[in-house]
């Protein structure tokens, strides 16, 4: 009886260690298979047969990981990567976004926070001001710890971004990106989800040409890559109806005119561009809805009926497109895509699932900027 | 007798049809050749053999393309395709340039112009004012008889071009080009000669630092590629100093803003920039000569002792680098180099040599507006 019970005793003991072996084996191919994008463990059958095992040392090593959250069973389907540590506390996801308090951003980050939440990953928001200075002070404060995911809006997206050092030692230490709204030309090949621009752009001036107008200006960011491409798609739709622009045509702002604008509604840029690029247009498409906003103040001091004299239309469907001075034509996308793509593709990183990008379409809401009666008038 | 007279006769006839048919097959043979980037025609050797005709009809018929100029015999070498058409005055070269009447250009213009010429190519300038608009019209012109070459100064470079329709239909067209101090981005793969940028900038900013600046500031083009590749070197030579430059302390103006300053003298954004970018600084790496030139006066109206209260280095070391208020410290290239350059790689291109792009090095010359005497009175 000694004796049996001594052997009982021993093989659960050696039990134990075995399925404490196999899973640390396994918390390590884990690893391995989320770099290499493998987003489920192979099958009981697979394992004991790779490890040389038998199924109950298999079965308790996945309740184990399972417990721990680091995979979760499907029935008759086998064991996925959660994208977890075995430490909740670990799953942290910086935000790195340009503001929090104004304009599209409150929304996008109750849908980015929202998400994470729901799958049980904490975040903490950091304010980049659009700075590139400032998103290096945080990016250098995260390197001392990393979190295991970065969402980025760009910070004046379209020049070169000096902080591609820090980024790189991040993602060497095992943190995932995603960029939102925009991403860096010289950082390629990190996932990104932004607007399609260029269709949306495309879409607006369509729709002016449709109403009769022909001498159609633009004012764009140059320094965010959705000025840029906002631009594109204006400029090779108007050239594909056999209407290239005057370069004269396009006004430009900068980041730091925008800051001005915000901080100090300071209009100066808007009133040079209403002298020097709009005099001979009768439309407008705006970078988006705050710049309209103001446009439409600099062109009612200016003398101009609106919405006869100009038409307007914008990108971004906010609270400031509903004004009540005058409504504004103004793209829109679904409510909630933008934020809650941005966190379920850094999850996906996480679990091992290959993630590329994803441009948001855009929907034309046409409102009292762009009245329908041009042609009728002319 | 009249039997032997008529067999050398109807021989002769044979012969002059037969080297007359293989210099047509050559004819061909070199458009194929200059495509598939080969310079060089198969020995006589080998087109006895591959086309099975004697050696006096092969070297009939390369002297007959001889006599055409399309092809160049080298001594013990072999025949070279020249690039020439058999008619000589269809060897047209379009030169787009933004001016040719100031600053850069004039010099410019006749390395390339001479270049051509000493190849007996003949060249049209058309001047672009930097406008794609006006790109658009020379190129629409081009295209209904297109030149063997077009080297062209991107007009915007670092915007997306609406002309690509165009630059596509030239090509299919082949016509050859090389881009000259830009590129478009979103129109890759083409021939390119510019300065290297980014080193010419970090070595005006390692200047500056090795005189004991730590607060430097930088005034940049935002639309040209050039502006963009100053900022990046600029940026990044200073971050890797552990002295990362503030977003305010960088100035941007655009091809709006220069056009105003050539045709107006209106400095307004040099005013808005020393106010909001420079007051915290020592020193500025500027543009170009231009900008510095009209910042010098800007510097001076707003109560600034130069060069005590701020060094300034800038680009091209043109003769407003000279001026007798102030020398300035500024980059230079070897004379002609990049002119000849882009003449050159357009007609490597039409002899079937391959080419790539050329970025031409720039040596700092150090003048008066970098005094070096600022450690000793710190």
């Amino acid at each position: 009886m000694l004796r049996k019970d001594n052997f009982f005793q021993k093989g659960d003991f050696f039990m134990a260690i075995k399925y404490k072996w196999l899973a640390g084996t396994l918390r390590d191919l884990i690893k391995k298979d989320v770099k290499n994008q493998i987003n489920k463990l192979p099958s009981e059958q697979e394992l004991c047969r790779r490890y040389h095992v038998s199924r109950q040392t298999v079965r308790q090593a996945l309740n184990l990981l399972t417990q721990e959250g680091l995979i979760e069973k499907r029935h008759g389907s086998g064991s996925y990567i959660t994208g977890h540590s075995a430490n909740l506390s670990d799953d942290q996801i910086a935000i790195l976004i340009s503001d929090d308090s104004n304009y599209i951003y409150p929304g996008v980050l109750d849908d980015i926070q929202g998400t994470l939440r729901k799958y049980h990953f904490s975040s903490q928001v950091h304010i980049t001001k659009n700075e590139t200075y400032e998103e290096r002070k945080i990016l250098t404060k995260l390197l001392s710890a990393p979190p295991r995911g970065i969402i980025v809006e760009g910070s004046r997206s379209y020049l070169p971004n000096p902080n591609l050092d820090l980024y790189r030692a991040l993602q060497k230490k095992n943190c995932r990106f995603v960029f939102l709204h925009n991403y860096y030309q010289n950082f390629s090949q990190i996932p990104f989800v932004k607007d399609d621009n260029f269709s949306g752009s495309r879409q607006l001036t369509e729709y002016l040409l449709s109403q009769g107008h022909t001498a159609i200006g633009g004012i764009f960011h140059s320094d965010d890559l959705q000025g840029a491409e906002r631009f594109q798609g204006f400029m090779e739709t108007m050239r594909n109806q056999g209407l290239p622009v005057p370069d004269s045509r396009v006004g430009w702002f900068n980041s730091h005119d925008l800051d001005h604008l915000q901080r100090f509604q300071d209009t100066g840029f808007l009133k040079k561009i209403v002298q020097d690029s709009l005099e001979s247009c009768t439309a407008v498409v705006c970078y988006n809805d705050m710049i309209a906003y103001f446009l439409i103040k600099e062109l009612n001091l200016a003398g101009y009926h609106l919405p006869d004299d100009m038409a307007i239309g914008a990108f971004d469907n906010t609270y400031l497109s509903n004004s009540q001075i005058l409504t504004l034509t103004t793209l829109s996308h679904k409510s909630h895509e933008m934020g809650t793509a941005a966190a379920n593709m850094i999850i996906q990183q996480l679990k091992g699932i290959p993630v590329t990008f994803l441009e948001v379409p855009w929907t034309l809401i046409p409102k009292g900027s762009t009245p329908d009666n041009l042609l009728d008038n002319l």
